[in-house]
Protein backbone atom coordinates (compact mmCIF):
# COMPACT_ATOMS: atom_id res chain seq x y z
CA UNK A 1 0.00 0.00 0.00
CA UNK A 2 1.38 3.26 -0.70
CA UNK A 3 1.80 6.89 0.50
CA UNK A 4 -0.56 9.38 -1.00
CA UNK A 5 -0.64 13.09 -0.96
CA UNK A 6 -3.84 14.33 -2.28
CA UNK A 7 -3.53 18.32 -4.27
CA UNK A 8 -7.06 20.01 -4.60
CA UNK A 9 -10.19 18.75 -3.41
CA UNK A 10 -12.70 19.09 -5.58
CA UNK A 11 -14.94 16.40 -7.30
CA UNK A 12 -11.61 14.44 -8.72
CA UNK A 13 -9.66 14.99 -5.47
CA UNK A 14 -12.63 14.25 -3.21
CA UNK A 15 -13.71 10.72 -4.83
CA UNK A 16 -10.12 9.68 -5.32
CA UNK A 17 -9.41 10.32 -1.38
CA UNK A 18 -11.84 8.77 -0.72
CA UNK A 19 -11.46 5.41 -2.96
CA UNK A 20 -7.57 5.34 -2.30
CA UNK A 21 -8.42 5.40 1.59
CA UNK A 22 -10.81 2.49 1.52
CA UNK A 23 -8.27 0.60 -0.70
CA UNK A 24 -5.91 1.06 2.45
CA UNK A 25 -3.86 3.60 1.19
CA UNK A 26 -1.76 6.24 3.55
CA UNK A 27 -3.47 9.38 2.95
CA UNK A 28 -0.54 11.37 4.64
CA UNK A 29 -1.58 14.81 3.68
CA UNK A 30 -4.08 17.05 1.70
CA UNK A 31 -3.24 20.03 -0.20
CA UNK A 32 -6.17 22.27 -1.43
CA UNK A 33 -5.63 26.62 -1.42
CA UNK A 34 -8.95 27.03 0.65
CA UNK A 35 -9.80 24.47 3.28
CA UNK A 36 -12.96 23.76 0.85
CA UNK A 37 -14.16 19.68 1.50
CA UNK A 38 -12.22 19.86 4.62
CA UNK A 39 -14.47 18.93 6.81
CA UNK A 40 -15.89 16.16 4.66
CA UNK A 41 -12.79 14.62 3.91
CA UNK A 42 -11.89 14.95 7.76
CA UNK A 43 -15.18 12.87 8.52
CA UNK A 44 -13.41 9.54 7.18
CA UNK A 45 -10.13 10.46 6.97
CA UNK A 46 -7.58 8.92 9.96
CA UNK A 47 -6.63 11.68 12.39
CA UNK A 48 -3.27 11.49 11.30
CA UNK A 49 -4.19 13.11 7.94
CA UNK A 50 -2.61 16.48 7.67
CA UNK A 51 -4.43 19.49 5.64
CA UNK A 52 -2.63 22.63 4.47
CA UNK A 53 -3.39 25.44 2.35
CA UNK A 54 0.32 25.92 1.60
CA UNK A 55 2.19 24.10 -0.96
CA UNK A 56 5.97 24.35 0.70
CA UNK A 57 4.34 22.65 3.41
CA UNK A 58 4.07 19.60 1.74
CA UNK A 59 5.28 16.48 3.71
CA UNK A 60 8.47 14.68 1.91
CA UNK A 61 7.85 10.90 1.21
CA UNK A 62 8.81 8.44 -1.64
CA UNK A 63 5.03 7.81 -2.48
CA UNK A 64 2.66 9.60 -4.68
CA UNK A 65 1.46 13.08 -5.27
CA UNK A 66 -1.60 13.29 -6.83
CA UNK A 67 -2.54 16.52 -8.65
CA UNK A 68 -6.20 16.99 -9.03
CA UNK A 69 -6.52 20.40 -9.42
CA UNK A 70 -8.52 21.93 -12.55
CA UNK A 71 -6.50 21.63 -15.82
CA UNK A 72 -5.36 25.19 -16.00
CA UNK A 73 -4.11 25.41 -12.44
CA UNK A 74 -1.80 21.67 -13.05
CA UNK A 75 0.94 23.83 -14.00
CA UNK A 76 1.05 26.25 -11.26
CA UNK A 77 1.01 23.81 -8.18
CA UNK A 78 3.25 21.51 -10.06
CA UNK A 79 5.67 24.45 -10.40
CA UNK A 80 5.22 25.90 -7.08
CA UNK A 81 5.17 22.85 -5.11
CA UNK A 82 8.32 22.08 -3.34
CA UNK A 83 11.25 19.16 -5.34
CA UNK A 84 10.15 15.51 -3.48
CA UNK A 85 11.55 12.48 -3.24
CA UNK A 86 7.98 10.75 -4.77
CA UNK A 87 6.20 10.49 -8.06
CA UNK A 88 4.30 13.41 -8.86
CA UNK A 89 1.33 12.47 -11.13
CA UNK A 90 -2.19 14.36 -12.45
CA UNK A 91 -5.10 13.53 -13.38
CA UNK A 92 -6.02 15.83 -16.25
CA UNK A 93 -7.09 14.08 -19.64
CA UNK A 94 -5.94 16.95 -21.86
CA UNK A 95 -2.71 18.29 -20.17
CA UNK A 96 0.49 16.99 -21.17
CA UNK A 97 2.91 15.37 -18.92
CA UNK A 98 5.56 17.73 -19.40
CA UNK A 99 3.70 20.13 -17.32
CA UNK A 100 5.19 18.18 -14.22
CA UNK A 101 8.92 18.89 -15.87
CA UNK A 102 10.20 20.41 -12.93
CA UNK A 103 9.76 16.53 -10.73
CA UNK A 104 12.16 13.89 -12.62
CA UNK A 105 9.43 11.12 -11.46
CA UNK A 106 6.61 12.27 -12.96
CA UNK A 107 3.77 10.52 -14.72
CA UNK A 108 -0.16 10.63 -15.21
CA UNK A 109 -2.99 9.33 -13.13
CA UNK A 110 -6.02 9.91 -15.36
CA UNK A 111 -9.48 8.02 -14.65
CA UNK A 112 -11.72 8.29 -17.72
CA UNK A 113 -14.89 9.20 -16.38
CA UNK A 114 -17.76 11.83 -15.77
CA UNK A 115 -17.37 13.13 -12.33
CA UNK A 116 -20.42 14.65 -10.63
CA UNK A 117 -20.96 15.96 -7.72
CA UNK A 118 -24.47 14.55 -6.97
CA UNK A 119 -23.14 11.09 -8.35
CA UNK A 120 -21.14 8.26 -6.74
CA UNK A 121 -18.23 7.27 -8.23
CA UNK A 122 -17.78 3.41 -9.20
CA UNK A 123 -14.41 3.05 -9.41
CA UNK A 124 -14.55 -0.06 -10.32
CA UNK A 125 -16.28 0.62 -13.66
CA UNK A 126 -13.44 3.56 -14.53
CA UNK A 127 -10.61 2.91 -16.73
CA UNK A 128 -7.69 4.65 -15.47
CA UNK A 129 -4.89 5.91 -17.90
CA UNK A 130 -1.80 5.33 -16.98
CA UNK A 131 1.95 6.74 -18.05
CA UNK A 132 5.17 7.80 -16.08
CA UNK A 133 8.25 8.92 -17.35
CA UNK A 134 10.34 6.25 -15.96
CA UNK A 135 9.20 2.44 -16.26
CA UNK A 136 9.05 1.98 -12.53
CA UNK A 137 7.14 4.70 -11.45
CA UNK A 138 4.81 3.84 -14.54
CA UNK A 139 4.78 0.18 -12.62
CA UNK A 140 4.00 1.85 -9.31
CA UNK A 141 1.01 3.86 -10.92
CA UNK A 142 -0.81 1.06 -12.23
CA UNK A 143 -0.37 -1.07 -9.01
CA UNK A 144 -2.82 1.56 -7.27
CA UNK A 145 -4.69 2.09 -9.92
CA UNK A 146 -5.04 -1.43 -9.61
CA UNK A 147 -6.41 -1.09 -6.53
CA UNK A 148 -9.83 0.87 -7.47
CA UNK A 149 -10.39 -0.73 -10.91
CA UNK A 150 -9.59 -3.96 -12.93
CA UNK A 151 -9.51 -1.33 -16.03
CA UNK A 152 -5.80 -0.03 -16.07
CA UNK A 153 -4.74 1.06 -19.09
CA UNK A 154 -0.65 2.40 -20.11
CA UNK A 155 -1.35 5.73 -22.57
CA UNK A 156 0.74 7.65 -23.98
CA UNK A 157 0.08 11.62 -23.90
CA UNK A 158 -0.49 11.75 -27.44
CA UNK A 159 -2.80 8.46 -27.35
CA UNK A 160 -4.76 10.20 -24.20
CA UNK A 161 -5.17 13.74 -25.79
CA UNK A 162 -6.89 11.15 -29.11
CA UNK A 163 -9.15 9.92 -25.93
CA UNK A 164 -10.37 13.43 -24.43
CA UNK A 165 -11.16 14.80 -27.86
CA UNK A 166 -13.18 10.72 -28.56
CA UNK A 167 -14.09 11.33 -25.20
CA UNK A 168 -15.86 14.95 -26.18
CA UNK A 169 -17.94 13.43 -28.84
CA UNK A 170 -19.13 10.86 -26.89
CA UNK A 171 -20.01 12.16 -23.97
CA UNK A 172 -20.25 16.00 -23.90
CA UNK A 173 -21.95 15.94 -27.31
CA UNK A 174 -24.21 13.28 -27.11
CA UNK A 175 -25.38 14.60 -23.70
CA UNK A 176 -26.18 17.84 -25.81
CA UNK A 177 -27.94 16.03 -28.61
CA UNK A 178 -30.36 14.99 -25.85
CA UNK A 179 -30.18 18.27 -24.24
CA UNK A 180 -31.76 19.41 -27.69
CA UNK A 181 -33.78 16.40 -27.90
CA UNK A 182 -35.37 17.44 -24.26
CA UNK A 183 -36.11 21.22 -25.48
CA UNK A 184 -37.61 20.17 -29.04
CA UNK A 185 -40.13 18.32 -26.77
CA UNK A 186 -40.69 21.22 -23.91
CA UNK A 187 -41.12 23.83 -26.59
CA UNK A 188 -43.34 22.04 -28.45
CA UNK A 189 -45.51 20.07 -25.57
CA UNK A 190 -44.61 16.71 -25.72
CA UNK A 191 -43.06 14.69 -22.88
CA UNK A 192 -39.26 13.92 -23.12
CA UNK A 193 -39.82 11.04 -20.93
CA UNK A 194 -41.25 9.24 -23.89
CA UNK A 195 -38.05 9.37 -25.91
CA UNK A 196 -35.54 7.97 -22.41
CA UNK A 197 -36.22 4.33 -23.22
CA UNK A 198 -35.18 4.60 -27.19
CA UNK A 199 -32.10 6.58 -25.30
CA UNK A 200 -31.08 3.79 -23.30
CA UNK A 201 -31.93 1.11 -25.91
CA UNK A 202 -29.45 2.81 -28.18
CA UNK A 203 -27.05 2.95 -25.34
CA UNK A 204 -27.57 -0.83 -24.83
CA UNK A 205 -26.71 -1.39 -28.17
CA UNK A 206 -23.54 0.54 -28.44
CA UNK A 207 -22.20 -1.68 -25.30
CA UNK A 208 -22.90 -5.16 -27.92
CA UNK A 209 -21.65 -3.86 -31.27
CA UNK A 210 -19.79 -1.24 -32.96
CA UNK A 211 -22.06 2.05 -32.91
CA UNK A 212 -21.29 1.80 -36.84
CA UNK A 213 -23.12 -1.21 -37.24
CA UNK A 214 -26.21 -0.40 -35.35
CA UNK A 215 -27.18 3.28 -37.06
CA UNK A 216 -30.36 3.67 -38.03
CA UNK A 217 -32.75 6.82 -39.44
CA UNK A 218 -33.56 8.57 -41.97
CA UNK A 219 -30.30 10.10 -43.02
CA UNK A 220 -28.77 6.57 -42.79
CA UNK A 221 -31.55 5.40 -45.14
CA UNK A 222 -30.98 8.33 -47.46
CA UNK A 223 -34.94 9.45 -46.69
CA UNK A 224 -34.73 12.75 -48.14
CA UNK A 225 -38.74 13.48 -48.03
CA UNK A 226 -38.62 12.56 -44.24
CA UNK A 227 -35.73 14.80 -43.68
CA UNK A 228 -37.00 17.45 -45.72
CA UNK A 229 -40.39 17.17 -43.20
CA UNK A 230 -38.02 17.19 -40.51
CA UNK A 231 -36.34 20.83 -41.15
CA UNK A 232 -39.59 21.99 -41.55
CA UNK A 233 -40.37 21.19 -38.18
CA UNK A 234 -37.68 22.69 -37.08
CA UNK A 235 -37.69 26.31 -38.88
CA UNK A 236 -38.41 28.51 -35.89
CA UNK A 237 -35.50 26.64 -34.62
CA UNK A 238 -32.67 27.68 -37.12
CA UNK A 239 -29.95 26.82 -35.01
CA UNK A 240 -31.37 22.96 -34.03
CA UNK A 241 -32.60 23.25 -37.83
CA UNK A 242 -28.74 23.74 -38.78
CA UNK A 243 -27.21 20.95 -36.56
CA UNK A 244 -30.17 18.56 -37.88
CA UNK A 245 -28.74 19.12 -41.70
CA UNK A 246 -24.94 18.79 -40.51
CA UNK A 247 -25.61 15.64 -38.97
CA UNK A 248 -27.44 14.15 -41.49
CA UNK A 249 -25.04 15.09 -43.87
CA UNK A 250 -22.28 13.60 -41.94
CA UNK A 251 -24.24 10.39 -41.24
CA UNK A 252 -24.99 9.93 -45.18
CA UNK A 253 -21.40 10.59 -45.46
CA UNK A 254 -20.17 8.16 -43.28
CA UNK A 255 -22.69 5.26 -45.17
CA UNK A 256 -23.12 6.70 -48.72
CA UNK A 257 -19.84 7.88 -49.36
CA UNK A 258 -20.05 11.67 -51.05
CA UNK A 259 -23.34 11.62 -51.48
CA UNK A 260 -24.85 15.43 -50.52
CA UNK A 261 -28.69 14.70 -49.09
CA UNK A 262 -30.34 17.36 -51.52
CA UNK A 263 -32.36 19.58 -49.27
CA UNK A 264 -31.68 23.70 -48.76
CA UNK A 265 -29.80 25.45 -46.25
CA UNK B 1 -58.76 -9.54 -26.57
CA UNK B 2 -59.02 -8.10 -30.05
CA UNK B 3 -58.96 -9.90 -34.13
CA UNK B 4 -56.13 -8.51 -35.42
CA UNK B 5 -54.67 -8.84 -39.13
CA UNK B 6 -51.20 -7.52 -39.04
CA UNK B 7 -49.97 -6.04 -42.82
CA UNK B 8 -46.10 -6.18 -43.12
CA UNK B 9 -43.93 -8.89 -42.14
CA UNK B 10 -40.64 -6.48 -41.36
CA UNK B 11 -39.05 -6.12 -37.97
CA UNK B 12 -41.81 -4.14 -36.51
CA UNK B 13 -44.45 -6.30 -38.27
CA UNK B 14 -42.93 -9.83 -36.95
CA UNK B 15 -42.18 -8.51 -33.48
CA UNK B 16 -45.95 -6.72 -32.82
CA UNK B 17 -47.46 -9.97 -34.03
CA UNK B 18 -45.28 -12.21 -31.54
CA UNK B 19 -46.35 -9.63 -28.91
CA UNK B 20 -50.28 -9.10 -29.78
CA UNK B 21 -50.50 -12.98 -29.80
CA UNK B 22 -48.21 -13.83 -26.77
CA UNK B 23 -51.06 -11.31 -24.92
CA UNK B 24 -53.69 -13.12 -26.04
CA UNK B 25 -54.96 -11.47 -28.96
CA UNK B 26 -56.24 -13.45 -32.00
CA UNK B 27 -53.73 -12.68 -35.26
CA UNK B 28 -56.72 -14.12 -37.83
CA UNK B 29 -54.19 -13.04 -40.71
CA UNK B 30 -50.55 -11.39 -41.69
CA UNK B 31 -50.28 -9.53 -45.28
CA UNK B 32 -46.79 -9.07 -46.61
CA UNK B 33 -46.23 -8.67 -50.66
CA UNK B 34 -43.73 -11.85 -50.61
CA UNK B 35 -44.13 -14.35 -47.98
CA UNK B 36 -40.84 -12.96 -46.23
CA UNK B 37 -40.72 -14.17 -42.67
CA UNK B 38 -44.04 -16.60 -43.25
CA UNK B 39 -42.34 -19.53 -41.98
CA UNK B 40 -40.89 -17.90 -38.59
CA UNK B 41 -44.47 -16.35 -37.91
CA UNK B 42 -45.75 -19.63 -38.53
CA UNK B 43 -43.68 -21.66 -35.96
CA UNK B 44 -45.40 -20.06 -32.98
CA UNK B 45 -48.92 -18.45 -34.63
CA UNK B 46 -51.75 -20.61 -34.05
CA UNK B 47 -52.75 -22.54 -37.14
CA UNK B 48 -55.49 -20.81 -38.01
CA UNK B 49 -53.98 -18.21 -38.61
CA UNK B 50 -53.90 -17.11 -42.81
CA UNK B 51 -51.18 -15.97 -44.79
CA UNK B 52 -51.71 -13.84 -47.85
CA UNK B 53 -49.60 -11.71 -50.32
CA UNK B 54 -53.07 -10.44 -52.39
CA UNK B 55 -54.02 -7.34 -49.83
CA UNK B 56 -57.61 -8.10 -51.97
CA UNK B 57 -57.74 -11.16 -50.05
CA UNK B 58 -58.13 -9.45 -45.97
CA UNK B 59 -60.79 -11.18 -44.42
CA UNK B 60 -63.47 -8.53 -42.87
CA UNK B 61 -63.87 -7.97 -38.78
CA UNK B 62 -64.48 -5.59 -36.58
CA UNK B 63 -60.92 -5.64 -35.26
CA UNK B 64 -58.11 -4.26 -35.62
CA UNK B 65 -56.11 -3.93 -39.36
CA UNK B 66 -52.10 -2.58 -38.26
CA UNK B 67 -50.00 -1.53 -40.89
CA UNK B 68 -46.34 -2.24 -40.51
CA UNK B 69 -44.89 -1.75 -43.70
CA UNK B 70 -42.10 0.84 -44.62
CA UNK B 71 -43.08 4.51 -43.96
CA UNK B 72 -42.86 5.14 -47.75
CA UNK B 73 -45.32 1.89 -48.28
CA UNK B 74 -48.05 2.76 -45.91
CA UNK B 75 -50.20 5.05 -48.06
CA UNK B 76 -50.35 2.55 -51.36
CA UNK B 77 -50.81 -0.36 -48.64
CA UNK B 78 -53.64 2.24 -47.16
CA UNK B 79 -55.79 2.68 -50.68
CA UNK B 80 -55.00 -0.51 -52.17
CA UNK B 81 -56.46 -2.64 -48.88
CA UNK B 82 -60.21 -3.10 -49.29
CA UNK B 83 -62.87 -1.36 -47.61
CA UNK B 84 -62.88 -2.69 -43.87
CA UNK B 85 -65.36 -2.60 -41.01
CA UNK B 86 -62.54 -2.68 -38.30
CA UNK B 87 -59.97 -0.28 -37.45
CA UNK B 88 -57.16 0.84 -39.63
CA UNK B 89 -54.06 2.04 -37.87
CA UNK B 90 -50.07 1.96 -38.71
CA UNK B 91 -46.96 2.31 -36.85
CA UNK B 92 -45.21 4.84 -38.47
CA UNK B 93 -43.34 7.92 -36.69
CA UNK B 94 -43.26 10.03 -39.75
CA UNK B 95 -46.57 9.63 -41.63
CA UNK B 96 -49.40 11.63 -40.72
CA UNK B 97 -52.94 10.30 -39.99
CA UNK B 98 -54.83 11.57 -43.01
CA UNK B 99 -52.56 9.05 -45.12
CA UNK B 100 -55.52 6.61 -44.01
CA UNK B 101 -58.07 8.72 -45.31
CA UNK B 102 -59.51 5.86 -47.04
CA UNK B 103 -60.82 4.82 -43.79
CA UNK B 104 -63.42 5.97 -41.42
CA UNK B 105 -61.93 4.28 -38.83
CA UNK B 106 -58.49 5.10 -38.50
CA UNK B 107 -55.51 5.40 -36.03
CA UNK B 108 -51.94 5.31 -34.92
CA UNK B 109 -50.06 2.83 -33.23
CA UNK B 110 -46.50 4.12 -32.84
CA UNK B 111 -44.38 1.75 -30.61
CA UNK B 112 -41.35 4.39 -30.26
CA UNK B 113 -38.58 1.91 -29.85
CA UNK B 114 -35.76 1.39 -32.75
CA UNK B 115 -35.83 -1.85 -33.60
CA UNK B 116 -33.00 -4.08 -34.47
CA UNK B 117 -33.30 -8.09 -36.16
CA UNK B 118 -30.50 -8.99 -33.88
CA UNK B 119 -31.93 -7.21 -30.43
CA UNK B 120 -35.17 -8.61 -28.57
CA UNK B 121 -37.45 -6.22 -28.00
CA UNK B 122 -38.76 -5.78 -24.19
CA UNK B 123 -42.15 -4.20 -25.00
CA UNK B 124 -43.07 -3.34 -21.39
CA UNK B 125 -40.48 -0.72 -21.21
CA UNK B 126 -41.46 0.60 -25.28
CA UNK B 127 -43.79 3.81 -25.20
CA UNK B 128 -46.65 3.72 -27.02
CA UNK B 129 -48.25 6.51 -29.09
CA UNK B 130 -51.60 6.28 -30.18
CA UNK B 131 -54.44 8.53 -31.81
CA UNK B 132 -57.21 7.71 -33.68
CA UNK B 133 -60.12 9.97 -35.49
CA UNK B 134 -62.86 8.34 -33.28
CA UNK B 135 -62.27 8.92 -29.58
CA UNK B 136 -63.75 4.88 -29.08
CA UNK B 137 -61.32 3.81 -31.65
CA UNK B 138 -58.83 5.43 -29.70
CA UNK B 139 -60.01 3.99 -26.68
CA UNK B 140 -59.45 0.81 -28.68
CA UNK B 141 -55.75 1.19 -29.98
CA UNK B 142 -54.67 2.19 -26.37
CA UNK B 143 -56.30 -0.57 -24.74
CA UNK B 144 -54.53 -3.06 -26.99
CA UNK B 145 -51.65 -1.49 -26.20
CA UNK B 146 -51.77 -1.67 -22.71
CA UNK B 147 -51.79 -5.53 -22.93
CA UNK B 148 -48.43 -4.92 -24.05
CA UNK B 149 -46.95 -1.87 -22.43
CA UNK B 150 -47.97 0.45 -19.63
CA UNK B 151 -46.10 3.36 -21.24
CA UNK B 152 -49.12 4.42 -23.34
CA UNK B 153 -49.39 7.98 -24.51
CA UNK B 154 -52.25 9.74 -26.40
CA UNK B 155 -50.56 11.46 -28.87
CA UNK B 156 -51.40 14.17 -31.96
CA UNK B 157 -50.26 13.98 -35.69
CA UNK B 158 -48.45 17.27 -34.21
CA UNK B 159 -47.08 15.72 -30.95
CA UNK B 160 -46.25 12.78 -33.36
CA UNK B 161 -43.92 14.36 -35.70
CA UNK B 162 -42.04 16.00 -32.70
CA UNK B 163 -41.51 13.13 -30.96
CA UNK B 164 -39.60 12.17 -34.33
CA UNK B 165 -37.45 15.16 -34.92
CA UNK B 166 -36.48 14.71 -30.82
CA UNK B 167 -35.54 11.02 -31.39
CA UNK B 168 -33.81 11.25 -34.62
CA UNK B 169 -31.34 13.84 -32.12
CA UNK B 170 -31.65 11.30 -29.31
CA UNK B 171 -30.90 8.20 -30.80
CA UNK B 172 -29.77 8.64 -34.58
CA UNK B 173 -27.07 11.93 -33.90
CA UNK B 174 -25.67 10.40 -30.48
CA UNK B 175 -25.42 7.05 -32.04
CA UNK B 176 -23.47 9.17 -35.08
CA UNK B 177 -21.12 10.67 -32.51
CA UNK B 178 -20.31 7.65 -31.13
CA UNK B 179 -19.54 5.78 -34.13
CA UNK B 180 -17.35 9.23 -34.64
CA UNK B 181 -15.47 8.76 -31.27
CA UNK B 182 -15.40 4.67 -32.01
CA UNK B 183 -13.33 6.23 -35.69
CA UNK B 184 -11.13 8.66 -34.05
CA UNK B 185 -10.05 6.03 -31.83
CA UNK B 186 -9.29 3.66 -34.15
CA UNK B 187 -7.56 6.03 -36.43
CA UNK B 188 -4.99 6.56 -33.72
CA UNK B 189 -4.80 2.98 -32.23
CA UNK B 190 -6.88 3.84 -29.04
CA UNK B 191 -8.79 1.17 -27.49
CA UNK B 192 -12.73 2.52 -28.26
CA UNK B 193 -13.31 0.24 -25.05
CA UNK B 194 -12.05 2.65 -23.03
CA UNK B 195 -14.52 4.97 -23.28
CA UNK B 196 -17.50 2.95 -22.39
CA UNK B 197 -18.02 2.96 -19.23
CA UNK B 198 -18.21 7.07 -19.70
CA UNK B 199 -20.70 6.65 -21.93
CA UNK B 200 -22.81 4.37 -19.80
CA UNK B 201 -22.30 7.00 -17.21
CA UNK B 202 -23.78 9.89 -19.53
CA UNK B 203 -26.65 8.38 -20.47
CA UNK B 204 -27.38 6.83 -16.51
CA UNK B 205 -27.14 10.32 -15.41
CA UNK B 206 -29.68 11.62 -17.99
CA UNK B 207 -32.12 9.30 -17.01
CA UNK B 208 -32.48 10.70 -13.45
CA UNK B 209 -31.79 14.43 -14.74
CA UNK B 210 -32.91 16.52 -17.31
CA UNK B 211 -29.76 16.36 -19.49
CA UNK B 212 -29.28 20.20 -20.05
CA UNK B 213 -28.04 20.16 -15.75
CA UNK B 214 -25.54 17.08 -16.67
CA UNK B 215 -23.76 18.97 -19.32
CA UNK B 216 -20.05 18.99 -18.65
CA UNK B 217 -16.99 19.04 -21.09
CA UNK B 218 -14.71 22.44 -22.47
CA UNK B 219 -17.44 23.95 -23.97
CA UNK B 220 -19.86 23.98 -21.10
CA UNK B 221 -16.51 25.67 -19.67
CA UNK B 222 -15.85 27.91 -22.08
CA UNK B 223 -12.13 26.38 -22.52
CA UNK B 224 -10.80 27.84 -25.00
CA UNK B 225 -7.73 26.71 -25.11
CA UNK B 226 -8.44 23.25 -24.59
CA UNK B 227 -11.01 23.12 -27.57
CA UNK B 228 -8.29 25.11 -29.54
CA UNK B 229 -6.01 21.75 -28.98
CA UNK B 230 -8.55 19.54 -30.32
CA UNK B 231 -9.27 21.16 -33.20
CA UNK B 232 -5.63 21.27 -33.61
CA UNK B 233 -5.66 17.25 -32.97
CA UNK B 234 -8.50 17.27 -35.55
CA UNK B 235 -6.92 18.93 -38.30
CA UNK B 236 -6.47 15.50 -40.36
CA UNK B 237 -10.33 15.09 -39.52
CA UNK B 238 -11.56 18.07 -41.36
CA UNK B 239 -14.91 16.42 -41.38
CA UNK B 240 -15.43 16.17 -37.91
CA UNK B 241 -12.78 18.80 -37.12
CA UNK B 242 -15.97 20.87 -37.96
CA UNK B 243 -19.03 18.73 -36.32
CA UNK B 244 -16.75 19.80 -32.86
CA UNK B 245 -16.96 23.21 -33.90
CA UNK B 246 -20.44 23.61 -34.29
CA UNK B 247 -21.57 21.42 -31.44
CA UNK B 248 -18.93 23.09 -29.23
CA UNK B 249 -20.60 26.10 -30.78
CA UNK B 250 -24.13 24.85 -29.87
CA UNK B 251 -23.07 24.12 -26.30
CA UNK B 252 -21.85 27.67 -25.57
CA UNK B 253 -24.72 29.00 -27.21
CA UNK B 254 -27.36 27.33 -24.41
CA UNK B 255 -24.96 27.89 -21.72
CA UNK B 256 -23.35 31.47 -22.08
CA UNK B 257 -25.85 32.77 -24.20
CA UNK B 258 -24.90 34.06 -27.61
CA UNK B 259 -20.68 33.78 -26.88
CA UNK B 260 -19.11 32.91 -29.66
CA UNK B 261 -16.01 30.55 -29.22
CA UNK B 262 -12.93 32.78 -30.35
CA UNK B 263 -11.23 30.05 -32.58
CA UNK B 264 -10.54 29.78 -36.33
CA UNK B 265 -12.94 27.68 -38.87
Amino acid sequence: MATITILGTGNVGQHLAKALHSAGHHIVQIYNRTPAHWQELMSFLPKTTQFTTHLAQLLPHTGLYLIAVADDAVAAVSQTMPAVPGVVAHTSGATPMSTLAKHPRRGIFYPLQTFTAAHTVHFEQVPFCIDALLPADAAFLQNIARTLSPRVYAITDEQRRILHVAAVFANNFTNHLLAIADDICQTNGVPFEILKPLIAETLKKTEQQPPRNVQTGPAKRADVHTITQHLQLLETQPQYRHLYRILSESIAKMYHGNLKLPFPE
